[in-house]
């Protein structure tokens, strides 16, 4: 094991993730897990999954616990990164699966988030044209949201091309558990089983302005987004329907080659068969993103579809991957491709 | 009890859940029950939540079996309707389920059914301008479809008043009872839990001209529909989410206005207190559509999202909504508005 | 309408679900709906699936806002019935959904809950021998546990018939509205979905003294019962298997008559014809349950599983059924007997 | 990669779960995967989850195709083992998946199969006393059923110990994955989602004798097993609630002491800390087996409890647990011992 690894946030979802991720890396070592409340507890009360590190005892999030790591991971609420990051020297690569430093424009932040902006790091989508060569060097990674992470994956090859008009509509399922482990009454499996909603409607929902980040950027214009989560009766998963007007004389064909090219050298995004259109169960656990893309002739539209696991690739999966980049190992090590299905 | 009715596809989940309304109906009794394959099984054996019908032995489908009623609801597969229904007398109302006489242009249905158009009848959504008074003298009904009648609610206001661009986008995420009783390895429990998939993209499922028809109609100009459903792991409802772009000038509370007028006086169709959104548990085993509707300025669109349950409202409550209205019995006669929840 | 009931706990998922019933019951008419922190909030707000109460505002929970009604079911928390049942005259039928009034033994009360015993009320079990005589006289009603309903229904034609030995074990499976509608990490639908767990085993849940009582009662003599209960993901539904070994010389036709003439009469209950097993959707919404009986010659063991919905007949509609012997109605009066499934 | 394996079955769930598990494994490398009616088809058009074998062809189930592997997993439907194995030479390790070679009693194999009884292998369950000196020199290996796996593991160490009378009661709750991908009409997921139910009750279940067969082993003296399998609505899982009656004098320490002695020395097998109950999700994906024991005084019982994922430790990571053994690599190598959660 050539690296050690602190995570901060070990209780939640997300810093669950990434120990279990971890566990199955060969070349990075677990360290501090930290957490808030549950400070001082067994991991195997909270994490009662991870077998191996069941009696761990979770210390306290601070600059200290975190200290003397290769890597942190930071999987903490909206607006706490900044200050643990700042602690940290440049000797550590800090991964942020949280919001902070995701955003590029401070009104945008503050409009959606409500405090100061906090800053910017690279975003952590190596798929994104030019994002693998700037993670390499990066200290600082800004993990992508989970919903942009599926819907950005289905949309920017279209965008790149420039194959479709700038107006795209994005409809994405998710499961329960990106809304995190605090116990609120709509999550309740009562409520959630037997049952889809949707939330955040009309564009409030803070993922709104990374879509229109990512895509406006591939895209070399303003994309505006329009945006919509359906919570879905599924505890992991995200299928992001996207859609856009296609450019006068584009064909199908053109835009299966520009899919193809997209995604002919990746990894962890696979362009499914013409006809099959991917489940989210084909991704359980694994840092896989499939894609399918379709015309629709008769609305003059592209539909794209992207299914990931959103705590795999859309958050903990994503943030190893990029801490492979920035650490120089291969981009895979340690990644699951073959998900858990049925 | 004023009428019998007879219901074809008894041992399906549109008819069983045709028997279960007629079951709570204080004026029509059930008569004959058929089916083709279950011909001969006791009602116990296939609908063994519906205690009242146990030892009903299940007839055939013919014209005999069904003959002698006030009412004879069709839930047979698409294709089959045309010929039962024409050996039905004048004196019969019946209600077809089936897709056989939705569409009025013959050559959508030759397109996405491939078979030769069988006709058209009034259209059963009530809640359409003039719908209700066509229903009140049909002795022929078209149920619409599940989808249809979930997304032509939640944008039919914003067209009627001219409120929006003729360019609409529908993603709706839908229970596995919707595709029916006949086993498919797709629609295995195991495939199914746990999972969130797309089907139909880029436009060919064969709602899609319906959905088309019904938004055209209330605009006065043609509207191009993109739809793509998605299916999610529960039995029942469906969630539409709906978007449009508004025309110009057009303001948040013109939207709601137009959304208030359309519904104040609709008895099932019930328009959410602002900034709450519907979830298809608020509707299980009801007749009932929840709709919300909001305005994203950024992306210049009208977003509408409606909920319900495929089978009630969606099929075997819409039907009983419209055989009401035939008979000329109160639209609400015996169909349930509160929800089973959680 | 003959009778007004107000519900103490309306914004709980028992009290919601005796507000549905009371809505579809042609005698009784809903009075005030009352609650604790949700006091002052609709009723549209917690229970939106009640749509013709949505404009109902609840009101504190107080023997004034119950006062002046016929009936009065309470369904809150263990310990607060008795406080608001004493400041309600005997003109008021009670009709108490928590456990407060159930046991009869001060000492399993207080050895099971920790609080001072309050009291015993006739037991709201009808099919019991005996008690729906009882009932009709009461003025005060203790509701069944949603287990004990289960699994004595399951169990006591063996027992009053004298075909078991008093040694009884019963392995329950609930969905998860029956741990209520308080947020708590365990039954947050990312951890209930895709997961079964076992709890209060070992004979500590609070239902075990319930069981032992009622079988018991009806076969003369102690019986010991280890009670297991499994919380599965689903949000409604109780399927208990219940098993204790066969008498000696006693025959599978036996056993079979034994539970033929139990349920004969039973408006309610119905044992499947053999070789048919109780799935909990064939109760859902319905206050039906379903029983099935087999001998196991190899083991010495009866077997018997009994489906219930929770909150229906394992509780709301127990509750009514109950109440309208009590109020001189017929039994059935308002209660549904078909599920809603798929 | 020191070896290579063949999968027979491979499109069915339990051949899917050990390709997965190959996919992981250091030292074996996946060789022909076969099929009956699905050879000829890519692996990605039926387990779409393995993407590293999308592209794979599958081949017919013949001793051509299975030949020149070390080992073949054979994931056949029962009774189709025998003839298979016996065209493949000693020199290859040959892991039964199904039942074919179980049981020793070839009476209980045919009152339960109805066919004649094909022999008997090493059984693959390395935790039962002396199993896994056995397993290391054997050519041929009997991979237990899903349920006798989760109730032995709950239950051997009390018979092992002396500690219970020879009745033992099992009750487990299964996901659906456990009745394979033949699509049946109760296992569509809108029959199973929002369902439990009892089958095979009566002691008619076939995993019935295999149950008996490895209790009464460890006890020295028949055991007899009242067993009901209950499906539940979720893909993965088995809930193994097992209780027998504690012999005179022991007590709860006693208990404890025998499972931690059981359990000590187990990589997969893990008792949890007092008062703590399994989930299955604690153990999704995963080669662990949770186990918690309870003494119930008050009925003169010990309570057992086990989760397992049925196609994991349940079946396919045994069957690698057990070959690994055979192939004289040590036990763990390639099994994961943190499961997927939520």
């Amino acid at each position: 094991m050539g690296y050690t690894a602190a995570v901060a946030g070990a209780s939640g979802y997300a810093g669950g993730e990434v120990l279990r991720l971890l566990l199955g890396h060969p070349e990075i070592e677990v360290g501090a897990a930290t957490a808030g409340g549950n400070a001082g507890n067994r991991l195997g009360e909270v994490q009662p999954h991870l077998l191996p590190l069941a009696d761990r005892v979770l210390q306290e999030t601070t600059a200290d616990s975190l200290a003397g790591h290769d890597l942190v991971f930071l999987a903490l609420p909206h607006g706490r990164s900044a200050a643990v990051a700042e602690q940290l020297g440049d000797g550590t690569v800090v991964v942020d699966c949280g919001a902070d430093f995701r955003l590029a424009d401070p009104a945008a932040w503050e409009s959606f988030y409500g405090t100061p902006h906090a800053g910017t790091w690279p975003y952590g989508l190596p798929e994104l044209p030019g994002a693998r060569e700037r993670l390499r060097t990066a200290r600082r990674i800004a993990v992508p949201g989970c919903y942009p992470t599926a819907g950005t994956l289905a949309l920017f090859p279209a965008f790149a091309a420039g194959l479709a008009e700038p107006d795209a509509v994005i409809v994405a399922a998710s499961g329960t558990s990106g809304a995190g482990k605090a116990p609120k009454p709509h999550l309740l499996g009562s409520e959630v089983m037997g049952s889809a909603t949707a939330y955040g409607v009309g564009g409030t929902h803070r993922h709104t302005p990374e879509f229109a980040q990512n895509l406006s950027a591939v895209a070399g214009a303003p994309v505006t987004v329009s945006f919509t989560p359906v919570l879905v009766p599924m505890a992991r998963g995200i299928l992001a329907t996207c859609t856009a007007p296609l450019r006068p004389g584009v064909t199908a064909a053109a835009v299966r080659d520009a899919y193809q090219s997209a995604f002919a050298a990746e990894p962890f995004v696979h362009l499914l068969p013409e006809g099959t259109w991917p489940a989210t169960s084909m991704t359980l656990g694994a840092n896989t993103a499939l894609v399918q893309v379709a015309v629709d002739e008769a609305a003059g539209r592209l539909v794209a579809v992207a299914a990931i696991d959103n705590l795999t690739k859309g958050t903990a999966g994503g943030a190893v991957q990029s801490a492979n980049l920035a650490l120089g190992l291969p981009e895979t090590t340690g990644l699951p491709v073959s998900a858990v299905a049925p």
